[in-house]
């Protein structure tokens, strides 16, 4: 039969062209390993950030020529970028980052042999969970809510939520627009899959929570960082979010008040940067974990302003419920469909009687306000502390519940230095190369009683000098 | 600077390889596209397992022959298939499969609607979790266990499981070989996306839960298939197993009791699909969530005899705690480790207060038997009721919570029948071909009680006559 004929014809050629594929992946490794060969010799830095940018236009520019869909070059630009990595054999030199993560292990292994610690380093509050929150979840517990739920979340929650965000941001959804997450964690984790795909990259401003990198490296994303300094108060410049902007580029990840420096961004230059957004066609992921942790007036995307986002926030942080696992996202229905379809898979939902725990949070206003209160006094009394030291300097932080203080010394070396207190003076920290390029700062958390926080920061100064 | 020159010419021809290859994507999309229009003309069918496999088979040899690392060619292979599908504009007339999760989706809005069901699509026992469990995680929420834990879970959990393992499967574990999980679904996901990389399969036996499948589909993993036949009592066979190895199938995926079916193999058949494993190098990833329902000796992976495995296991079922989404995993300490990787990224840990509920379940032996054997019975009176209608046959399930039963009629589509159902006698059910491709095929749950049982088999057996 001619059709059957052709087809073999068809895929015979396939077969070939698939073969000279692998062929020039060969062809490119040897390259590879020669531009590997070179850097030793020449003690070349090993990472040149312009080479993959270059590479990123030049790939983007040749599948539009070769009418190519954009993400099928990127992500196999990807496998050859990793792979050209690998081939280069300049790998494992990198200095191993210590993690928030890194130092709570290392601090809770020490405590476990039996070390008494003042733990600095962890971000979560001391504060107990509404007392409500408790109660509901229990009677859940006890009034066999123990069930596989929708995997949006009960109905009762989803409508609880709605009515939350009316109140609270002024806010109107449709049941479509929102979901429940197993955490704040699971929600960044979702939002990134569903926006960013492999090769594909997402804007993150310096220093941050290290979370957002690392998820987005295990998806397969590409970072564009913008860096932020202490010296001009944590700012980041609507230029520099302009500059980050690469053909992949699908995303900015923003989060305000951020961890680790306590920032608030003005209202009208998080507009401009929505403008910014838009115009490239970026989806605005806005991470308000922290966003009732607010001193100066913190801007929402809830207020508008972006053509395309995903907020995810959490109930961990306002409501001190860490151990629940527990938060909300709100989005376009379309997103919020792409994000339950994660959660369903690899979830099914969060645990019934842990929904009807989150209900009752969202109508806990006094322990928010409350909790609050207490944080901005933690700030305070840490700002009070932390001028006693004369090696440190700071911006104050706006919310959140961390200071991020910046050793005055250039060769400051903050990982070193958080080793050196934990072994010397049992205080661990989180240091500021966990954040982003900040060997000079470190991490504080302030979900710490006053004696705490203030016996931590006094033994800081001395080893500080 | 002679270095310099150098390292410029090799990254102008490692830009130019770069080019070529997406210049060779679309070549490729050409061709797809032509067989795209062959296909339409003759009326072929749109995709042929086998071309697949031979073209994986050829890059692997290629990657041999070139020194090309055999992911990395299988990587962009699965890049180019999916592109190669697309770009043949066939897709989309797949009839679209309905999962045991979508058909609960379609009943709960019923419900919602003020609609009575009859509801045995859903696995979920109707057992109450044990009271001890209950109670300890409620006593855990008001303890203030409420925080971030270990990874892999607090320590007594991490005690309390290996005792339970030690106890119940006469197996010694190190710390390092065991985590709690956010239920057994989550613990397959980390599983697979440890296990295999994009491009790289896993072969599943069917009838089998959906949410292999959709997960390998999720990381990108191809699903090799070994169906299995109610006429043959759903036993795999030793050859088809081994002739569904691949260049590229890195694990095979057992689960005994098997949801739908209810099918224990025989210990030695399954010591001999491990061997087979063994001989593949493949890892055998073993969901024992039904174990405790075992009517029949039931082999476990922890009896020996894999080179390499994981256990997925899950609070669920043993102990009716769906809604807890607890579950665990045991493996050797380096697989463990990546597992607990993406748990620390995604999810940071299972709720606290509900690590310490899971601790009591692991001592509910009573509650084990009672629910065990209250199980039993039920999949003996569904035999009976089952028998009462011409239409159906079934193999009779050794373990587990379900029925299976197939059509007597050849053209019998459980798609429509279960719509039909649903619609004229408000009973919900899964159609076999959530399962694989079972059309004749539906799946009940046991997870009522026998009044339910009796009645929805009963209105079963007035639709199918």
């Amino acid at each position: 039969m001619a059709s059957e004929e052709e087809l073999r014809d068809l895929r015979q050629e396939i077969a070939k062209t698939t073969g000279k594929i692998v062929h020039l992946i060969a062809t490119r490794n040897d390259l590879a390993r020669k531009v590997g060969d070179v850097k030793r010799r020449a003690s070349f830095p090993i990472e040149d950030p312009k080479v993959e940018e270059a590479l990123v236009k030049e790939v983007v520019e040749e599948c539009d020529r070769e009418g190519v869909d954009r993400q099928v070059g990127l992500k196999v630009l990807s496998v050859l970028l990793s792979e050209g990595k690998r081939v280069q054999g300049l790998q494992g030199k990198q200095p191993q980052l210590i993690t928030p993560m890194m130092m709570a292990a290392k601090a809770a292994q020490l405590q476990a042999a039996g070390r008494k610690l003042v733990r600095l380093d962890v971000g979560e509050p001391d504060f107990r969970p509404p007392e409500a929150v408790v109660k509901a979840c229990s009677d859940a517990l006890y009034g066999f809510k123990t069930h596989y739920t929708q995997t949006r979340g009960v109905p009762e929650l989803v409508t609880a939520l709605r009515k939350y965000l009316e109140r609270r941001y002024n806010y109107s959804t449709t049941e479509g627009q929102v979901m429940s997450t197993p955490g704040g964690r699971f929600g960044i984790f979702m939002a990134l899959s569903t926006v960013v795909k492999e090769g594909e990259g997402a804007i993150i401003v310096e220093p941050n929570w290290p979370a957002y990198k690392e998820i987005l490296q295990q998806i397969g994303g590409r970072a564009a960082t913008v860096p932020t300094t202490m010296e001009e108060g944590w700012e980041p410049s609507v230029e520099a979010v302009k500059a980050a902007i690469r053909p992949n580029t699908r995303a900015i990840i923003l989060s305000y008040p951020a961890n680790p420096t306590g920032k608030i961004i003005a209202p009208a230059k998080f507009k401009e940067i929505l403008g910014v957004a838009n115009d490239a066609k970026l989806t605005v992921i806005s991470d308000e974990i922290y966003g009732d942790y607010s001193y100066t007036p913190c801007p929402t995307i809830l207020q508008g302003g972006a053509d395309r986002f995903i907020l995810t926030a959490s109930f961990s942080k306002t409501w001190a419920m860490t151990g629940f696992r527990v938060g909300y996202s709100v989005s376009s229905e379309e997103l919020i469909t792409k994000m339950m379809k994660i959660q369903s898979l690899v979830m099914t939902s969060v645990p019934e009687f842990i929904q009807y725990g989150a209900i009752k949070a969202l109508d806990s206003d006094a322990e928010v306000h409350d909790n609050a209160r207490r944080m901005k006094d933690r700030i305070d009394l840490a700002a009070r502390e932390f001028d006693k030291i004369g090696g440190l300097e700071y911006a104050k932080p706006d919310g959140a519940m961390y200071f991020f203080p910046q050793a005055r010394k250039p060769d400051f070396d903050s990982s070193a230095f958080a080793m050196k207190l934990l072994e010397e003076k049992g205080v661990s920290i989180a240091p500021g190369t966990g954040f982003g390029n900040y060997p000079r700062c470190f991490r504080i958390s302030l979900g710490n009683s006053d004696e705490t926080i203030v016996e931590g920061i006094r033994k800081i100064g001395e080893l500080v000098g």
